[in-house]
């Protein structure tokens, strides 16, 4: 490519598992020196990440009659981009509801409420502790409750208690960036076992814990020249997907 | 659907071609009601325009060695969106060269050109009055001049240059919501006559006047409450896509 030197066909090497630092220094990257926004990157992720939802489990596989999907949203960015993900699976005609127990004062948080709160996506006052009711009303859980925030958080109230429930339930888990309760680096061996992880931008270390059905990375909008200051060794995405899946 | 009562098989009567009224009154609703920020709706806009874009002219049928597409960006908003095309463009491989001749001090637009520029993109810092070497070196034209904007800067600077030789030019344009030049209701007939049209959200009544090969509509992301309230009887959007011919 005459551009920039660099296209896919370029990449050498292994996909690479990122470390906290490197996760940290790459969004410092996109935020500081290419000027995205932060509202701009949660949009591009939460749709990529609703684009894997549609590809792990599409409407005509679901097994229950209504095509409902439970999307539990932590209190940082990785539950703004569960609430991203859950106003663009309505428009692929899922139903969406959302747990959302401790709320962003944020005004860009609070944007993104209010546009699923405003398309009548149902958002969930308590999330019920008899597990059953969770299996028998959902076809699948969206954990959006830490992602790369789990060391500040993971022993708080109330994501304690959500992990509680989500290790515990029996329809699949799909997990945005890393599975809640893990750490970024180790995993946790007693922690959730999602079905789905979908990676946001590049695969974190712990994903090389990871035993579930399907790995995507969403994420296709970065930067050449950051994938190749990385050395991340993405796989080339189809046509003009945003995800792909390993 | 139990969520919302409505889902696309509800759509009655024809597509609504809306009018300079309704389209400012369907943005400020998405801006202030559903509160969209405008660095999240450029962004989508722009990522489903360059979709478009793909689905109109793909890698393989494009007649040149070089997937060259020159993307002209007019001050506005318009622009802004085909700043943030030109990107997604880059990541589907194309080669887009941006004319920006009328760069804007707002900090929003600014970002979304340093995103641009740190992708190595390249900008053209004069438009060729020579239409031939436009022809001989891009497959393409991207028109994200004016847009909506159309009345209040069709008489300026640079904008009536830049149309006096996208008029001359051979190769296909795509022109972004509203052709360049044209009145968002009533067209233009003596004035550029684009391959390709991209709606944003709804087409405008000025689309009645269009006699092109492909119409496109943009932004599967509307929310329903508004289609229904704007009467819109969009088409529905295939699988996932966020783009819908019709």
């Amino acid at each position: 490519m005459s551009n920039s030197g660099f296209q896919n066909s370029d990449i050498q090497g292994p996909l690479k598992y990122i470390s906290k630092e490197e996760a940290h220094a790459l969004e410092k990257e996109l935020l500081e020196d290419y000027r995205f926004g932060k509202q701009q990157l949660i949009e591009i992720l939460g749709h990529n990440c609703a684009t894997a939802v549609t590809k792990a489990f599409p409407l005509r596989v679901l097994p229950k009659k209504q095509p409902t999907i439970l999307v539990v949203c932590g209190p940082d960015q990785n539950g703004a981009i569960g609430l991203v993900c859950a106003r663009h699976l309505r428009t692929y005609d899922y139903e969406p509801t959302i747990f959302y127990p401790k709320r962003s004062t944020d005004t860009l948080f609070k944007d993104f409420t209010i546009q699923c709160e405003k398309m009548d996506i149902p958002f969930l006052s308590y999330l019920p502790t008899e597990v059953q009711l969770i299996n028998d009303a959902y076809n699948l859980v969206v954990d959006a409750v830490l992602g790369v925030e789990a060391e500040s958080q993971e022993m708080k109230e109330p994501c304690a208690s959500i992990l509680g429930t989500l290790k515990q339930i029996r329809i699949p888990i799909i997990s945005l960036d890393v599975p809640s309760g893990w750490n970024m680096e180790t995993g946790n061996p007693d922690g959730i076992n999602p079905e789905v992880l979908i990676s946001l931008m590049a695969p974190k270390k712990c994903v090389l814990q990871y035993t579930g059905k399907h790995h995507y990375i969403a994420g296709r909008f970065l930067p050449y020249d950051i994938q190749k200051k990385f050395e991340l060794n993405l796989p080339k995405y189809p046509d003009t997907d945003c995800v792909v899946q390993l």
